[in-house]
C-alpha cells in the first residue's frame, strides 16, 4: 500500500491540499457504507500492526528525534515527539477498546407521520475533516482512528518534526488496516510536506474540508481559527485553555489542598488549573493554604497587581507554566463573572460545601465544563466519557462543544419513509 | 413599557446594534433563570394581547402597508406584510401550543465517574442571537416566542416595510408579556431603523452576537452569510433552497403524479420540487404523465439543454415561479450524486416501490431531508416535529441542521457535581 500513504507533489500548498482533500472524498463513500464490523476490524488491525510494524516506526521515530534534537528541539517537545514502547502499548490498548465501544447510533425512530408515514432522525458522516495537531506522533493514531469510528475521511496534518513517523504509522498501520477491513485506505490522507503554510491551507479548502478539528491552543491555533472563518471553514478548538478554581466561604481545606494538587499535577495541559479566585472574606484563611501546596510543587503565584491578563494561560508561557494567577473577589457570582469574561471558557471548579452557593454559581458559568469539589483536569473525553476526545471546542455555540469525542462528528438527516 | 420597545440612536449601525446587543445581553440572565411556568405565562399573555393590542397593531400594520404600496411592492409581498384578523388569530394559536409544548430537556444524566461524583450534560441558552427576516410581521412574533421558549435572548431585525408593526408588536404584545411573566422585557431587542445596513451591522457583532438565524434564501442570505463568516460569527441559514423528485424504474404512477401535486401546491417557498429527475429508462413513460399534472398547474418545464443551473431555485426567480426544471438520469446513484453535488442540499424525494432503490438513494443522498415517496414539502419544522420552526440550516456541519426548532438552541456543557 505504499502508493496509498502520502502525495508529495511539489505544487504549492493549496493545491497539494485540495489533491488529499480531493484523495479522501473520493475514498469517503467506503467508509460511510462500511458496517459496524469492518469498522471494529479496523480498529483491532491497527492495534495489531502497531506492535507487527514497530521496528519499522521507531526506525522513522528516530530520524525525526535526530533531526529534531539537531534543530534545537527541548527535552519536553522531544519527550512528546518519541513514540517508544510504553506509548505505543497504550495507543494498541486504546485501539482495542474505541474497536469494542458501542459503534455510533446512526437512526433514532422520533414519530408517526400523517398518511402511514415515520420520521427518523439519522446521523450521517460529516464527509472529510480536516486536523492539524502537534509534533506528536501518538496523535496521528488516535485522530485516525476515531475518523474512522465516525466514518468521516480525513486529512492530518501534523507538525513538521513528526511528519516522518506520521508517513511510516499510516503506511504501515492505518492503511493496511483499513485495506484488511476492507475500507479504501485513501479515506485517511497525511500531509506529507513539512512548513506551516499547510497548516494554512488546511483550513482553506471550503468546498472539500467544511470542518477542521485545532488540536492544542495557542495563537497559532487562534490565527488558524481567523483564517478559516474568512474562508468559511467551521473549526473546533480552543484557542485558549486554563482551568479556574474558585473557593467559596464555605469550602472545606481539604477540598481545596486536594483540588490545587490535582489540577497541578501536569503543568503543560489545557485543563489544569491556571487561575485561582478565592472569595475576600476568607482569603486570610485560604491563601496561606493554597500558597503551601504550590510551594510544595514549586509553583509560583501571579498575585494582584498583575502584569499580565487576567487569563493568561501559563501552559503556553514557555518557561513560565510553573505559575498560577491568585485573585481576590465578592462572591461566587463576581467568581462566574471572571471565568465567564476574563478566560477562555473551558472549565471551572467551585470548592464549596454549601449546595445553594455551588448551584448559584453553576448556574452562573458558561463554559464547556463546570465542576463542584471537582477538578478541571476531569475536562477529558477520555475521563469524562470513556472515549477518547478527538478535539475539545470552546465556541458558544450549538452543536458539538467541550470534549468532542466521535460519536458527534455526525450531519443530522431527517429521513422520512413509508411505515 | 414604552421605553423598554426600541433604541433609535441616531449613530451608524454598528453602533446602534452593538448597543441593542447590549441591552439583550444584560437582560439575558432574566430569561436563563426564569422557571418553566414563567416562559409558559410570557408565551401565553402574548397570545392574549395580540387580541388585546389587535387595535393599536393594526394601525400600525396599515402604516406599513400604506407606505409599501406607494412604494410599488408588488400585491403578493403585500399580502405578506398584512397582520390580517386570520394571521393573528393564527398566532395566538401558535403561541399557545408553544406555551404547552414540553420545556427544553436542560440536564441529562450521563453516567458516574469515580469518587463519587456524576456527570450531567446540560443545555444552557447560547446567549443573544441575532435573527434576520423578511418583512413578515407574523414572524416577528414567531421568532421572539422561541426565543423565549430556549431563554434565548435575541435582537431582531425585519425587512425595512414591516418595521412599524414590528415596533408595535414589541410595545403592545411582546414586552409587556415578559413583564407579566417577571421577565426583562429587554431580552428581545428589535431593530427600529430601515436600511440593509442594520441586517450587515446584525451579523459583525463578534463578542454580542455570535449566532445569527438567516431566514429566506437567496443572494441577500448568502451575502449576509459570507459578511458573518468573515467577522468570525455563525449563522444559521440556506442561502439556497429547492426540492429534487427523483423518480426510479420502479415508480408508482399514482404516486408520481401525487408527489408533483403536492410538491407544487405553494411555488414560492424553498421546499417546493424545483428539480424532477427521471430514469432514463423510463423517461418516455413518466414524462408525459409529469407534463400533465404541471400543465394543468400551469407550471412550465424547463428541459435540457438548460440556459441555466441545473439547480437554479425558481422560487426565487422572480416572474418565472411557476417553472420546473426535469432532467433525465442514469439510475438512483446518478440522482443522489446530482442532488448533493448541483443542488443546495436541502431535501429530496424518491419515488419508488422498490425498498432497495430507495434505501440506495437514501443511503447516498446528505442533503437535510430525505424522502422515500413523501413530498418534500415535508420539510418544515412544524410538520416533522410539532414545533414551529426558527430557521433552516443546510450547513454539512454537526449540529442544529435541516429545520432548526427551539430545541436546538442551546449550549452543551458538562456538569460535574458530588453524587
Amino acid at each position: 500500500v505504499r502508493d496509498l500513504a502520502v502525495v508529495t507533489t511539489n505544487g504549492n500548498a493549496d493545491e497539494v491540499l485540495a489533491g488529499l482533500a480531493e484523495r479522501a472524498a473520493g475514498a469517503a463513500q467506503s467508509l460511510a457504507d462500511a458496517s459496524d464490523e469492518q469498522l471494529a476490524v479496523a480498529l483491532s488491525a491497527m492495534a495489531d500492526r502497531l506492535s507487527a510494524a514497530q521496528d519499522e516506526v521507531a526506525a522513522e521515530n528516530e530520524r525525526d528525534l535526530d533531526a529534531a534534537q539537531r534543530a534545537g528541539m527541548s527535552p519536553a517537545l522531544l519527550d512528546r515527539l518519541r513514540l517508544g514502547k510504553d506509548r505505543l502499548d497504550d495507543l494498541a490498548a486504546n485501539l482495542h477498546l474505541l474497536a469494542g465501544t458501542p459503534p455510533m447510533v446512526r437512526e433514532i425512530p422520533i414519530r408517526e407521520l400523517p398518511g402511514g408515514l415515520r420520521l427518523v432522525e439519522r446521523r450521517r458522516p460529516v464527509g472529510v475533516i480536516g486536523v492539524n495537531y502537534e509534533a506528536r506522533p501518538n496523535v496521528t493514531i488516535d485522530v485516525a482512528s476515531q475518523l474512522v469510528k465516525s466514518r468521516n475521511a480525513g486529512v492530518l496534518r501534523t507538525g513538521s518534526a513528526a511528519i516522518g513517523t506520521a508517513k511510516a504509522l499510516h503506511q504501515h498501520v492505518i492503511a493496511p488496516a483499513l485495506v484488511q477491513a476492507g475500507i479504501d485506505a485513501a479515506v485517511i490522507q497525511i500531509v506529507g510536506e513539512p512548513g506551516h503554510e499547510y497548516a494554512e491551507a488546511l483550513v482553506r479548502q471550503p468546498g472539500l474540508i467544511r470542518l477542521v478539528i485545532l488540536r492544542g491552543s495557542g495563537e497559532t491555533t487562534a490565527r488558524l481559527g481567523a483564517e478559516a472563518a474568512r474562508h468559511g471553514v467551521r473549526t473546533l478548538a480552543h484557542a485558549e485553555g486554563g482551568g479556574v478554581l474558585y473557593i467559596d466561604t464555605a469550602a472545606d481545606p481539604d477540598t481545596v489542598r486536594r483540588l490545587v494538587k490535582q489540577g497541578t499535577d501536569r503543568l503543560g495541559v489545557c485543563n489544569r488549573v491556571n487561575l485561582i479566585l478565592v472569595t475576600e472574606a476568607v482569603a486570610d484563611r485560604f491563601e496561606p493554604l493554597i500558597r503551601g501546596e504550590l510551594d510544595e510543587r514549586g509553583i509560583e503565584i501571579s498575585a494582584a497587581p498583575l502584569s499580565h491578563p487576567i487569563g493568561h494561560e501559563w501552559a503556553l508561557d514557555t518557561g513560565h507554566e510553573a505559575t498560577v494567577t491568585l485573585l481576590r473577589v465578592k462572591d461566587e457570582l463576581d467568581a462566574a463573572r471572571i471565568a465567564n469574561t476574563e478566560t477562555s471558557g473551558l472549565a471551572a471548579t467551585i470548592a464549596t460545601e454549601d449546595a445553594g452557593t455551588a448551584r448559584r454559581f453553576l448556574d452562573r458559568y458558561h463554559g464547556t465544563g463546570a465542576f463542584w469539589n471537582a477538578t478541571t483536569r476531569l475536562l477529558d473525553g477520555f475521563k469524562l466519557l470513556a472515549v477518547p476526545e478527538t478535539g475539545i471546542n470552546v465556541d458558544h455555540m450549538p452543536g458539538p462543544r467541550g470534549p468532542v469525542t466521535f460519536a458527534d462528528l455526525y450531519l443530522r438527516q431527517y429521513l422520512v419513509m413509508p411505515g
